[in-house]
């Protein structure tokens, strides 16, 4: 097969405008970038706000593997093949951060033939929306370190600060440094770091946002650095909240882009599903159901991360309802959730399929718990066996859940048919009628919302905060963060907080290490075991086989 | 009067399809960014190649000063009254640097009623190209520090590292840092530091380059840093070099915008003009020269700086030949240069003003030997009495040189008309023809070339190279370095390397501190005096001030 570039570069696009139109936009409600991107206005959103919604579709995924799941590439797939039945259906994903695309990663824009276009924008700078990110979150670092050196009229406590310089760069020897060394003009020296773009708070507030006033207002509330008082000292205290608000006056559009069928999708925004909620931004997700019969969307990382960051703070934050979901697995990752080694994923292992289902089926019950329907996508692979696709529909149907394959890595919208209607039927005439409810009632209390996550989502037996972690818990409750909803930073690769723990565990302990609140974004950040804000590249990193010629062809971008 | 960016609010855009149809440019030779930027395909300049040359005329200035010369607004407001005189005139100017938007200094594209706009645009993150630019270079220090971190196969002493990481933020805490702190695999500790972007190599390669391959072939050169040996570890040998180009291959396309009168303006680039050249792309003003009568291009800083860089650096590496050069001055400029107090500009003071035309003249004497005609504009403020500007008139007819009022700031091209008539008359019509010819053959070495600068240009009594500086003159010139041209690295307020030796100082001596090679731009820095590589913030940083209200109102942008 035809590696993700060539397919992308052999696909023929429309003008942007031609997509726009389709969607019913005027021309005056969108800005052209190059010929195949637009951003499109908030005044587009306020003219159609009156609209009902479409159907809201979450694509997740069980806990990912090295084998890879093909989330992205379902959704959009989905989308494509909706547009088939008729649907008008959009894809809403999120834009890939540049820095993981130099290191093992590659692109992150769906894969084979269904794929977002231009790939190739959209892996390394698309509409510059990242760079505003990214620029608004540092002159907040600048002002807060100037502020520091001008006499520190707010009475900062230079080792109590809380935000961090980033680049959206995969570069480790970034991650502690020290700064403001050399002479008294060169700044006040003290330990710091940066993370990856995608980690910053600005990232999430961006895209949780609903428009330019309400951006104004959670910039405002970023928490920098606390004084020597443990009193927090904010972006407004620092006079930077115009400035940041105006370098994002274009990132807060929402970008409109098209699949390989010249279908809509919008992609906007990139936040982390650990530290952060993990889903393209509520603007988006919003238009798209004010445009579209269909909005496919998706959140990072497994079901118990993403999807449950979804339901619990993207949901009522924005009033979203979702209409159902669809859980993408591969048969590989089964097996790998179930102990086959990652070498030996192209053999046949029905043992090892068995035990890994437990994940999937502890991911369907999750979603179920919300009150909305799902449904399992197969993401297939050549190397699939019939027995294990038998014993995967065994499990799916013992369970009550219908289990789909997907094909739309290898034959685009075509391969996605029968999972378009299964989702039609699933939305449009569902067994039982979606009710949707996020878990947790966050007004309960920042240890009732963790502890309610840990058990009935990831299934710990307790939960426990270090010392640190209590002591953050008391303050953060007393500074009025307490009612906040909790986003609870966890490795991905396991329900439990130790990344080898595969399967559906049991019998363990969640222990929260440390509490951050992220007033502008709206939430309090529970860490559990070390979380990578900043990746590092690999011995052999993909940049070294990237090249461009002088008529354009891209080689080396996957 | 109204405020740069009240003004440039109420101005009326042209849409930018229509500014590249009245230059000739086919709709496939550009891609709309926004409704009023496009970036223009380097297929038009094959297209054009053959045409010959327009006519070339170089802005440049005094001495800096903190009362403000205005050489961007006499450029654009000049190109805009050549298009009045029926000339087909496109003015060529740098793309502003965002960091120093959020200090002192405001925005960089023009002023008053003489403006390139979108300004807000222009400002901020325009197309992208800074940030596309600061990605490649690092991209390159992450290859560079994991390639330590993996083992060190290359041999780099992390001690001799030259590269640094750059942010386009004034931020003087990243001056001087400890990166590589903690764990093992948190990389390798070792001192190092940011600049802001536009002092980087990439920024200067960008601005030099002829084209895609060449792109590759500089980027290929750059010299990052030394092995145990001395031996230059280039980004080739990171295997860096294609996807440096690759993140690159929008950036290197020039920008297409419009003055407040409609009338094209290409923007693109922009370099340090002490550490680098401090000229916009040679692709920008081969372009113009292409598509215009007249192209109105610029240099950095005073004409010691810029104006010379641009004749020995620029102009023999592109083949430029230009046809003449507008000296701007202010009366309050030239005063200070003469020693008057900044807060007592405003008044009347024939002898400092007197004193300070010492500046003035020797920058004609300059120009004049590079065999470029030159007139002088001076960009008249409303405190200007009529003994100061008839001092002026007096002084530069004494040296039979022409001078021109310029009001463009006020009174936009109308304000410009005598100027660009005095102009038209020095290209088509000089009392001597130009003879262009550079002031060295680099082929004489560096220390012959950095000699005859200091002598001829900054009338130093003679050059002082350190101990270091000398080692590194028989390494570079060792190594195969010694024909490439010299930047030298001067302060911009004083033709000596003492800052505060204003107006013709004489009797001093030049001191090389040290040199360092830019394999990849095709020159050896020569560093005198401390040149800042990395603003700070004010006491009162300008972000303060700044805002965006929900209808698109933009406060304090200036």
């Amino acid at each position: 097969m035809k590696s993700d570039v060539e397919i992308a570069m052999e696909a023929t696009l429309k003008p942007i405008s031609q997509v726009a139109e389709a969607l019913g936009i005027q021309p005056e409600e969108y800005d052209p970038y190059g010929r195949d991107k637009a951003k499109l206005s908030l005044s587009l959103l306020d003219r159609i706000a009156d609209r009902p919604d479409g159907k809201l579709v979450l694509v997740t995924a069980i806990n990912p593997t090295p084998a890879g799941e093909g989330k992205t590439t379902t959704n959009i797939g989905l989308s494509m093949a909706l547009n088939r039945l008729g649907k008008k259906a959009i894809t809403t994903i999120r834009e890939p951060s540049l820095g993981p695309v130099f290191g093992i990663k590659g692109g992150a824009a769906g894969g084979g033939y269904a794929q977002v276009l231009p790939m190739d924008d959209l892996n390394l700078q698309f509409t510059g929306d990242m760079e505003a990110i990214g620029a608004a979150n540092n002159l907040l670092c600048a002002l807060l370190d100037n502020s520091l050196h001008q006499g520190n009229p707010l009475g900062i406590d230079s080792q109590r600060v809380e935000l961090r310089r980033v680049l959206d760069m995969n570069d480790r020897a970034l991650r502690n440094i020290v700064i403001g060394l050399g002479k008294r003009s060169d700044g006040v020296p003290r330990e710091s770091g940066f993370d990856i773009t995608v980690a910053c708070e600005v990232m999430a507030i961006l895209c949780l946002t609903a428009g330019m006033d309400d951006l104004k207002a959670r910039l405002a509330r970023i928490v920098t650095s606390y004084n020597g008082d443990f009193d927090a000292v904010t972006a407004e205290q620092l006079e930077a909240t115009g400035a940041m608000a105006l370098l994002l006056k274009d990132a807060i559009k929402p970008n409109l882009v098209q699949t390989i069928d010249n279908t809509p999708a919008i992609v906007h925004g990139g936040p982390f599903a650990n530290i952060a909620h993990g889903c393209n931004s509520v603007l988006a997700t919003r238009m798209a159901l004010k445009l579209g019969d269909y909005t496919i969307t998706e959140a990072g990382f497994g079901a118990d991360l993403g999807a449950e960051k979804f339901f619990d703070i993207v949901c009522p934050s924005a009033g979203f309802q979702p209409d159902g979901s669809v859980l993408v697995a591969t048969v590989r990752a089964l097996k790998y959730n179930g102990g086959q080694g990652v070498k030996e994923l192209g053999t046949e292992d029905l043992d090892a399929l068995g035990r890994g289902m437990a994940n999937l089926e502890r991911h369907v019950e999750n979603l179920r718990s919300y009150g909305v329907p799902v449904l399992v996508a197969i993401n297939r692979f050549p190397a699939d066996t019939e027995a294990e696709l038998a014993l995967v529909r065994e499990r799916c149907t013992a369970m009550g859940v219908r289990v789909v394959d997907s094909e739309v890595f290898a034959k685009g919208a075509d391969g996605g048919i029968e999972l378009a209607n299964a989702v039609v039927e699933m939305c449009e005439h569902p067994t039982q009628p979606a009710r949707f409810q996020p878990l947790y009632r966050p007004e309960q209390g920042l240890r009732a919302s963790i502890e309610r996550v840990a058990r009935e989502i990831y299934r710990a037996d307790s939960v426990h905060f270090t010392s640190l972690a209590e002591s953050q818990l008391a303050r953060l409750t007393k500074a009025g963060f307490g009612g906040l909803p909790v986003c609870i930073a966890k490795t991905q690769y396991s329900f439990s907080d130790d990344p080898h723990l595969l399967g559906a565990p049991t019998g363990f302990e969640i222990t929260v290490r440390e509490l951050s609140v992220r007033a502008g974004a709206g939430f309090v950040v529970a860490f559990t075991g070390n979380i990578m804000t900043m990746p590092g590249l690999p011995r052999h990193p993909a940049a070294a086989g990237m090249d461009i010629e002088a008529d354009g062809t891209i080689i080396g971008l996957s």
